[in-house]
């Protein structure tokens, strides 16, 4: 589980009533799901917010993601809308850790999501990048080249040789690129199933920003369709990718230069989650019972990008 | 009713696709209510929002009171959220007008108020003020002493001679009060029943801020005592009164010079809204279909408020 920092309710009660105007606390339930930070569902008589006491992640850093997801919402993008305290500030402190309250989004995640699901995802998406062009944060990618090539120089070690050879060349690959003509601004960087929340036919809103950064728009799509539009054996289902791009075409046209680099894409992004599971899986933060995700899928799919060149369809 | 300027669906949608990150367009429905502003209900795949025509106020008073809401909303204070636009502003332009969209407040008005719904408007009126303690906006209040000093002198003449005196003896008994030392900031100014809406048993929101400006405390509490806590003879029901002052000190003790105030208060609230009704049914304006209310309950709780000194009950 996940509550790493205890908060007790005649805490949270008298630090809510001290320094924000949401009612009075009648409940906090702990969040099992989440690797980063300790999240609680907070109820007052004005209805429920999430807490969330960040274990890592500093106040100095913090700033990015909390006024990113204050700014999407400013803009109708359904994601949690942090709430401001007295001071006027998204931050407090609780219990000796940067603490924020967040607005509570409706509805619950899609494992199996339907072609409609899919189309409104990328719809959605869509209308997060365009909205995001006017945020004026900077948060490079935390989880981009330079981290992938640190992260796996830890990890060969536990790797057998085809896997290991798979993942240095992939590295070098993509060394090579250089992207400085795609689009970029703020992205999700971490779209996947577990962090869309339906609600009825509607995407009730995205969630967990905290992977948030500035990096390319296609790039995002691209991690979003190496979870959502991948069947079981690693390969993308053509219907739901269709699905996905044709959602996020009828809000942002896509441009010629990152249809280029789709396939390039595809496979940074499957990269980029290969690595992180080898490396929570090899090597877990010492204290932290963290939700280890299998490697094996993300490998299988970034075998099958290297192996079939995943041309963008029109 | 209030469509003063016509929008149809097709302009909407063109406007929204253009300049918003809220989904596709799907209807577009008039408001019937309100005097001020065009208003209508506005739903797109992603949901109902409310898009409104400014037909009187410029795009130069606009920003303090969507601000102001947003500052609100930002603190988790219940009012409508406006919506920035791609070039991240919350005022853009439709047919000639300035127009914003704002999130859609659900439940419905209590005409008939409970007691605990009393309460709940005393808490969140307090809340809102709390809130609005870190807003930096300011606005003088167009409905105060300076106005109602001169919308008197043009309607004595449509006034028998007693009520002539009424107001001219009012009049100059509120130009005696210096109020230097009261608590002062953001207030709603206008909180009937008709905008408060309840959500099941909670305070779904405050709505139409539009008269909202820079102002006593206690003076937006003397407003909202004048109609919740009103029984049909113009004379405060004490039970509910209890409510209403409770439920604000619940969350934000009254100091002293605010309790002793209080009768000039809620005199100074009644002479407010008998002024300005008794201005809609002489002097309405050319073209336009107010909803005129009838000035004489107010012009009798401004005299019971006279006739008996009302202490602040403790």
């Amino acid at each position: 589980m996940s509550v790493f920092t205890k908060v007790s309710l005649e805490e949270a009660s008298q630090w809510v009533k001290r320094c924000y105007s949401i009612g009075k606390v009648v409940n906090l339930r702990g969040i099992e799901s989440g690797i980063e930070n300790t999240n609680f569902f907070l109820d007052t008589d004005h209805g429920t917010f999430v807490l969330t006491l960040f274990e890592k992640l500093t106040a100095s850093e913090l700033p990015f993601y909390l006024n990113l997801m204050a700014h999407l919402s400013s803009h109708g993008v359904p994601v949690p809308t942090p709430i401001k305290n007295l001071e006027n500030r998204f931050l407090g402190d609780l219990n000796g850790k940067p603490a924020a309250i967040v607005s509570c989004i409706p509805g619950a995640p899609s494992t199996t999501p339907t072609s409609d699901q899919v189309r409104l995802v990328g719809e959605q998406l869509a209308h997060m990048h365009l909205a995001g062009q006017s945020f004026e944060g900077h948060l490079e990618n935390l989880r981009g080249r330079a981290w992938w090539t640190k992260a796996a120089d830890e990890i060969y070690t536990f790797l057998d040789e085809r896997d290991a050879d798979l993942l240095r060349t992939e590295i070098a690959y993509q060394a090579e690129f250089v992207d400085d003509a795609i689009p970029k601004g703020p992205i999700h960087a971490d779209l996947f199933r577990d962090n869309v929340l339906f609600d009825d036919s509607r995407v009730g809103g995205f969630i967990d920003l905290y992977f948030a950064c500035t990096d390319a728009w296609v790039y995002d799509v691209a991690i979003t369709a190496n979870d959502w539009c991948i069947r079981g054996d690693g390969v993308l289902d053509a219907g739901k990718l269709q699905s996905l791009l044709g959602g996020y075409a009828s809000v942002r046209q896509f441009l010629p230069v990152e249809k280029k680099v789709w396939p390039i894409m595809l496979r940074a992004g499957a990269l980029r989650f290969w690595v992180s599971r080898l490396y929570d899986l090899h090597l877990p933060r010492p204290g932290e019972l963290t939700h280890a995700h299998d490697p094996n899928l993300l490998k299988c799919i970034l075998q099958n990008h290297r192996a079939n060149l995943q041309i963008f369809p029109e």
